[in-house]
């Protein structure tokens, strides 16, 4: 419980204002409120490992609405929320019938009548995902001010079309452990780079999380991606404007083997290109079955010029020492594995395969403290009661 | 918190007889129980509001049963289960799988061994969904007089063939609320009018909640529907008789012009008639796809002849001073909005929206109350000691 | 409460080793494991009934996977999860998605962040779900092992294809509770028979579940079955050794009439050929629709073979002065009234419905028992701090 203590004191000392606030983008918050929310998630992991309570709500409603598949999130969220106390309520709406617009403003009040906190997942359609989480935290905040609502849920980000930031502020604790503190990062080098996967239509908002976040901590992150598989070019600049005011670096690599050079840490992953995204939203929406089937195809023959995109020994023997650290958000495409051919070779994949996990263990505790942030006003004294009950 | 010890000091005058028993229909409750519920239903929400905990139960299940969609329902019922302590447990039967009979009998003790209470919604067949409620009633009956469970769960009806009680008892809240008492609205005119929809085949229970209720309140009530559209015969009877009972008033209109003049309050809403429910129950048993369609066809025939059913800005205007408030169970079809053109002119509707909303706010607190008044036997002391917690 | 403090007492002179250990088959556990956990369920239904909370957790997830259809063991988990404090959490894998290998270890640390126990029930693969629970088991074992977990959940075996000890178990409580003691058992004959249904493919872990438990308890067990309807020979081979050990009997009948004559206890039931069972496994692996139907034909043609294993009156008369208990796990197929023909006569069932209920009862409770004592090391302790409270 040392680590406690420690983490305590620090955050003692950064000023935070996320109460109440949602959380949509890791860059709507400030570094001290990043650095605050590592913190605490690291404080709730280092409690639930002492075994103890991180009850904090006597009853209470966190919704969860899923407009794509999810298994690990899912399960991140209903964790956070049985462990904090509050009971887990999924909408189970059919992606069809709850549109945008009218409909969006009244569901969302009606399911919030005792919701603390109200997790969206919508990955699928390239300029709407975030978009809706908007139109629904509008919704709750008219609600709350016009007496629909005596309290205003909170909205967290499960995964959207530009970011994920359960994910990378899971991973952003992942390497301060891994390196031993957020200062650590400062020059280590990461490589987010697009892996060959056999599948499509991957969202962009991995990628784009991770280079958003890791360049605002001085580390030296390269992006590397075959032509044609850019991210939003707006997440970029981003990526770029941090790294210069952080004092990190920022490049934009054409091969694997480029970024993964010297690399301290490497991320590869598949993704669906900028442009395809596009225009499979306007595919997604008129339920063009037909036309997402060629646009799959189109696609996947794309994808498939770039099969040598997969890590690989010999690309990470290219790595500093040869023993960068392998990240993954999980499911991974394990050649050999779990396909044919994939974003990994099974032998890279297996060394790191525990890593991973303990990787992906931190995201019930950063949802937990996204939500425990803002929704108590003074959350260090509630985590002071936690470590003391 | 005036108002909740006012309430108190109300619902200490009042003499009822709730505890054990089923809520199922709301002539079958007293009106000073009645009286007792909506006082009940505000103190809950007041204290909700207050910020204070509502939990009176250390465990046990609510156990819900939808044999129809539901959005705003189903979250009403886990919002209150969980305020008060109760887990939420859905019984995802397949509509056919669990017929009447043999089988309700043995599913309905196999769920309730640790339950507190059983919502069912069950509207679609008329003639069934209130006798499927009894079935399941006298099934748990039998099984705790005959050492199956330990405790007999409480059934709320949430919408049958025949009432909606949950859904009138929020709105006679949401009058009491705008009115100032249950007393300011003996006099006051409601317009319950049937309303044109592009769909067909919604229940009849809303409208004959709601006439069979608020004629009980000394309420000028009247019912307006084109020819044919008529609802269950007994209830009507039973609105007339309510309504000389507590000198109100009750007429049936064949307009909605006419139910409108002078009204303090209109409900418009749209509704099967009586003799198509009676010929698609058949129907929808023995899934005759064909023959539902036919009658479909034949339906929506009828209804787009009486298109001019909508409450518009013009019959508004023939309202109380043009300003009646205006009443919906939601989603409503809005003329232009989620329909080409349906129940309310969008501009009315807008009017309104935020007044509907809170309507339906009060619907998870009536559901926590009928809950709590059939769960705890000196419920009064229970909320006092929320007070005091 | 005088049959609790009893229990208490019994309980301490019994020496267990639960902690930690997952509830896979009945047959790893020592005589005395199971005389405390039946002591324990008992227990935790005496609290119950007089209304004591059974809470000893403060948050926590129970994880269910049901790879097959289940309403009454879904239920009896989830109110025992319930009753203990922890929340539900369902992972509702598609049948195909979730394959053996790779995936599961990955899956079962993925849920297991905050889980206390995980629930399974993987009935249809003769020889794949145990097997596919000790996969899950280790993988979380690895997970702990390896700093990914910080505490490693416990498996229950919710029915697979070998045993299925939720149900033995509550029946062993049933007739427990039904003779007076375990001791009573002693030298009580009970049938396990097959009996007729118009369905196939139903599982062999209920009889193989009660053919190796009630041997232990020196009782008179008489397996029946049409040639060609064996169980798995290593089941019937343990239940033969148990009898001896215990100084009970274990015979093989060829007819109904044969194990009924002069039985205490009837256990009538269904279950499909081993070796169609072995065939059907690479069937529904490979999605073979044609294939299965092809079995399930030929199945069905066989089976009907043997309509007259049926449990009627005149069978009944058979039976110790033609009173002997009639048990089924539920539900029953019912000639005349669940089906056409089936296993058991409408008179006998409804003689014996409510035993049938009441044996059901007691599911819940062996489940939160079989938790109880895997999670809480010393669980008398907490027994007593629930009586006590």
């Amino acid at each position: 419980m040392k680590i406690v203590q420690k983490n305590l004191s620090q955050l003692a000392k950064l000023k935070t204002d996320m109460f109440g606030k949602d959380f949509l983008l890791t860059w709507e918050k400030t570094d001290a409120e990043i650095r605050a929310l590592a913190l605490v998630a690291e404080t709730l992991s280092e409690l639930h490992r002492a075994k103890k309570s991180l009850r904090v709500f006597d009853a209470g409603l966190a919704i969860s609405i899923f407009r794509d598949n999810s298994t690990r999130t899912r399960f991140s969220f209903a964790s956070a929320a049985n462990a904090l106390g509050l009971g887990l309520s999924d909408l189970d709406e059919q992606k069809s019938q709850i549109a945008h617009g009218e409909m969006v403003r009244e569901t969302a009040n009606m399911i919030s009548f005792m919701a603390e906190v109200i997790g969206i997942r919508d990955d699928m359609f390239l300029g709407e995902g975030n978009t809706y989480m908007r139109e629904v935290a509008a919704a709750v905040q008219e609600g709350f001010d016009q007496g629909v609502l005596h309290q205003r849920p909170t909205l967290v980000n499960l995964q959207c079309d530009i970011d994920h930031p359960t994910q990378s502020m899971a991973d952003l604790v992942a390497l301060k452990t891994h390196f031993g503190s957020l200062e650590a990062l400062r020059g280590k080098k990461i490589a987010m780079s697009w892996a060959y996967s056999p599948s499509y239509g991957k969202p962009l908002s991995v990628p784009q999380g991770i280079i958003a976040l890791m360049t605002r901590f001085g580390m030296d992150v390269t992006l590397a991606h075959p032509e044609g598989y850019g991210l939003i070019p707006e997440v970029v600049a981003l990526a770029r404007h941090n790294a210069k005011k952080s004092g990190g670096e920022f490049a934009v690599a054409s091969s694997m083997e480029d970024a993964f050079r010297g690399a301290d840490v490497v991320y590869p992953k598949s993704w669906a290109p900028f442009s395809v995204m596009q225009r499979r939203t306007p595919l997604l929406r008129q339920g063009d079955r037909d036309g997402l089937k060629a646009l799959e195809q189109e696609c996947l023959a794309n994808n498939a010029k770039f099969k040598n995109w997969e890590c690989d020994e010999a690309k990470m023997k290219l790595t500093r020492g040869g023993k960068a650290l392998y990240m993954h958000c999980l499911p991974a495409d394990i050649s050999g594995v779990s396909c044919a051919q994939g974003e990994v070779a099974a032998s890279v994949f297996e060394r790191y395969r525990l890593a991973t996990y303990r990787e992906a263990s931190f995201k019930p505790f950063v949802i937990a403290a996204m939500i425990l942030m803002a929704r108590v006003k003074n959350y260090p004294a509630a985590l002071r009661r936690l470590v003391k009950a």
